[in-house]
C-alpha cells in the first residue's frame, strides 16, 4: 500500500513518560483542512479549547503528547500550547497558526515545555512519510499495541485514507475516542464532509466502550487537502472512511485495559432505537455482567438485572437472550441450555450477546470488554 | 438490650446453598402490619410481585431464602410462593394469607420447594426470640458478616426497634437495599408510617452504592403491631428508625464485595440538590475513581473527568476537591499537596472525598466502596 505523499511523521522520547515514545509530530507539506470531534465531557483538555479556535483554518502540523493529558490545567494549559505554537513556527516552515495539538495521559499535570522544545531538532530530523508507525506508537498510553487502519479507493485517480488511534482506558466515546487521526489525499471542502464525518463517528467510535468513562481528551480529526470534489470517488471515500473508523474503533476495544475478550452487545426487537441504545449501554457498563464474562459464566440473571435497571419500559416476560447464538433465556426465563458447553464457548476472544425484546423492530449494537484483575491492576497503579 | 417479645426467629441449612444457613423464618405471635419498599429495577423478583398483593394485610410470618433469588422465574416463581404459603399454613398457627416472603441469590433459578418444605419441622422447632443472629446470618450471600442494628426509645413505655440487612453485591438501592427487615413493638398505623418510612430510606439505604447495580430483589420491610399512636414516643421512634436504617446501610457498604475501604462522597456548593446527587452518584460509579482509591492514589484527574461526565452543567474552573480534608484541587487545578503523605492517609478504612462546586448551597452525600481484585474474583466466580 502506497504512502500518502506530502505527509510526514516522526516521534521521539522526550521524557514526558518514564519510558517509550511520548511525542508525535505530523507535518503536511501543503496546508490541509481538517474536521474534528471532541469529548462531550464538560471538563475538556486544553488542546480542545485551543483547537476549537482553529476550526476552519488550514494547518501544516499536528503535535501529540502522551503521558500528560494537559487537562484541568486552566488557562495556563492553553497558554502552554500557544507558546509551543510560537516555538514550532520558528523551527519548522509553518506559521504559528498552522499547528494544532492533542494530548493524552494523566489529567491535571502541565506539559513539560522544556522537554518538548528540546525535542524539536530530533522530531524535525526524523520526519518521513514512512514513519506513521512510530507516530502511532508515540500516542499510546496503556495500549498494548499501536493502531493503524488504511483503505484505498478509486475516483478520477487512486486515493488513500489512513488513520491512527489509541485507547485503552477511560473509553466511552460519545463524540470521538481518546485520540484518533485520519489522513487522506482525497480533496474535500469542510462543508461537504462535516455531516458524513459525524455519521461515521456514530457508527464506529460511538459504538465501543471499555469502562463507560468518557474522557476529558477524546479527539478525532480527519485531515484532507482542499479541492474540488471528485464526484466519482466520493461514495467510495465515504465507504472507506466508515470502514477505517470502524476498524480503528474495534482495535481500541480489543485493546481495552485488561480485557481478555470483546463482547458484541446487540439489542434487537425494541420499539425505538433510543431504547435499544440505552439497554445496550446499560448492559455494557454493568461490572457484574463484565466480571461474569471474564469468568466465562453465562450468568444471564445479571443481564436481566441490568436490562431492568436501564430506565426503559420493557416486558420482562418477552425477553430472549442468546449467547454465542445459543438461546439461554426465552420469554424472560432460563432455558435448559448445556452450561458446561456454553462456558467453554464463552472462553473465546469474541463473544456475541444478543438481547431480543420482541416488542418492535429497532436495534442497536456496540462492543465492550470484560472486566478483569488486570483492569484493576492497571488502574490501581497507573501513575506509580 | 431486651428482646422484642412475641417475635421469634429461626434459621437452617436447607441445601439451597452448598453450605451455610440459607433459610430464615420470623414468626409473630400477634399479627403485625408492615410497610415495605422494593427495587426500582423493572425486572422484579417473584416475592415482590407476591408481596405487593399482601400490602395492608396483617401477617404472622416471614420466610427468607438466600442462594436463590427467585427472580426471572415468571408466573411459576409466584406460584411457588403460593404453594409455600399453603404448606406453611398447615404447619404453623397461621392462615395462608398471613405469610410473606423474600429471596436473594442467583437470578433465574426456581426455588427448591422440596428442600424448603423438608426444613419446616426444624425451622419450627428452633423458633426463639433470641435467635435474630441466626436469622441475620441465614439471609447473607457474599456478605462477610451479618448485619443487625438496634435502638430503644421511650414514650409511654420503653420500645425497641431492631433491624437486619444483607449486602454485598448488586448494591445501588434506590428504593431499598438487597434485603432489610426491621421489627418494632411500637404500635403504628400504616397511613402514619408510610411517609416517614420512605423519608428514612432516602437518607439511609439510598445513600449507599457498591457497584451501581440495582438489584431485582431489593426489599426493605418494617414490621409493627397495630395500635393507637403513642404521641410521646413518636418523635423518638422516627429518630430511632432513621438511626437504625442508617447504621444498617453503613454496615452494608462497609461489607461491599471486595471492598478495602468506604468512601464518603460529599458534593457541596451545587445550585440544586438534584445536581449534587447526579455528581455524587457519577463519581461513585466511576471504576477509574474506585480503582484509584484501591491503589491509595489521589488521582484527582479521574474525579474531575467523572464530574465532567455527569450531565450536569458545572464550571470546572470553580471546583475544589478535598481528600481527607486536604485541598488537592482549587479552582479546577491541582494544588501543591504532599502526595506521599496523602497516599498514606488514603490507606485508611474510611476516606472523605469532598467536591465543592462553589456555585450554590445545595449538597448531597453518599457512601461507596473502592474496586479491588477481590471484587473481580467474587464476581467472576460467584456461581461456581
Amino acid at each position: 500500500m502506497p504512502n500518502l505523499s506530502g505527509v510526514k511523521f516522526s516521534a521521539c522520547s522526550s521524557g514526558i513518560k518514564n519510558e517509550g515514545l511520548d511525542l508525535g509530530l505530523v507535518y503536511f507539506e501543503e496546508p490541509h483542512l481538517f474536521v474534528s470531534a471532541y469529548t462531550r465531557n464538560r471538563v475538556k483538555a486544553a488542546h480542545i479549547h485551543y483547537m476549537k479556535k482553529m476550526e476552519g483554518k488550514k494547518i501544516k502540523a499536528l503535535l501529540v503528547t502522551s503521558g500528560c493529558a494537559n487537562a484541568a490545567t486552566g488557562k495556563e494549559g492553553v497558554k502552554d500550547l500557544e507558546r509551543l505554537a510560537e516555538v514550532f513556527s520558528k523551527n519548522l516552515p509553518i506559521e504559528k497558526d498552522q499547528i494544532i495539538f492533542a494530548s493524552t495521559g494523566v489529567i491535571g499535570k502541565r506539559l513539560p515545555l522544556d522537554k518538548i522544545i528540546d525535542s524539536i531538532p530530533h522530531l524535525k530530523k526524523n520526519l518521513d512519510s514512512s514513519r506513521i508507525e512510530d507516530f502511532a506508537k508515540a500516542i499510546m498510553t496503556t495500549d498494548t499495541y499501536h493502531k493503524i487502519a488504511k483503505g484505498t479507493f478509486v475516483g478520477r485517480r487512486e486515493y488513500i485514507l489512513v488513520g491512527v488511534a489509541k485507547g485503552a482506558g477511560m473509553i466511552n466515546p460519545l463524540f470521538g475516542t481518546m485520540l484518533s487521526f485520519l489522513f487522506t489525499d482525497f480533496p474535500l471542502r469542510r462543508e461537504v464532509i462535516i455531516r458524513p464525518f459525524r455519521a461515521s463517528l456514530k457508527e464506529s467510535f460511538e459504538r465501543i466502550t471499555v469502562d463507560c468513562e468518557t474522557s476529558t481528551n477524546d479527539t478525532v480529526v480527519l485531515f484532507f487537502p482542499e479541492g474540488p470534489l471528485d464526484e466519482e470517488g466520493y461514495p467510495q471515500f465515504l465507504e472507506t472512511l466508515k470502514g477505517v473508523m470502524r476498524e480503528l474503533a474495534l482495535l481500541i476495544v480489543r485493546d481495552g485495559e485488561g480485557a481478555t475478550k470483546v463482547i458484541h452487545v446487540n439489542v434487537r426487537g425494541a420499539k425505538r432505537k433510543k431504547d435499544a441504545e440505552k439497554l445496550a449501554r446499560r448492559i455494557a457498563r454493568s461490572t457484574l455482567v463484565k466480571t461474569a464474562f471474564f469468568g466465562n459464566d453465562p450468568n444471564w440473571g445479571r443481564i436481566m438485572a441490568a436490562i431492568g435497571d436501564a430506565e426503559v419500559d420493557i416486558l420482562p416476560e418477552r425477553i430472549d437472550i442468546l449467547i454465542q447464538g445459543e438461546r439461554i433465556v426465552k420469554g424472560g426465563k432460563g432455558t435448559d441450555f448445556d452450561e458446561e458447553l456454553l462456558k467453554r464457548r464463552l472462553s473465546a476472544k469474541d463473544v456475541e450477546l444478543e438481547v431480543n425484546l420482541n416488542e418492535g423492530k429497532a436495534s442497536f449494537d456496540l462492543y465492550t470488554t470484560d472486566m478483569t484483575y488486570e483492569y484493576v491492576r492497571i488502574n490501581a497503579s497507573y501513575r506509580s
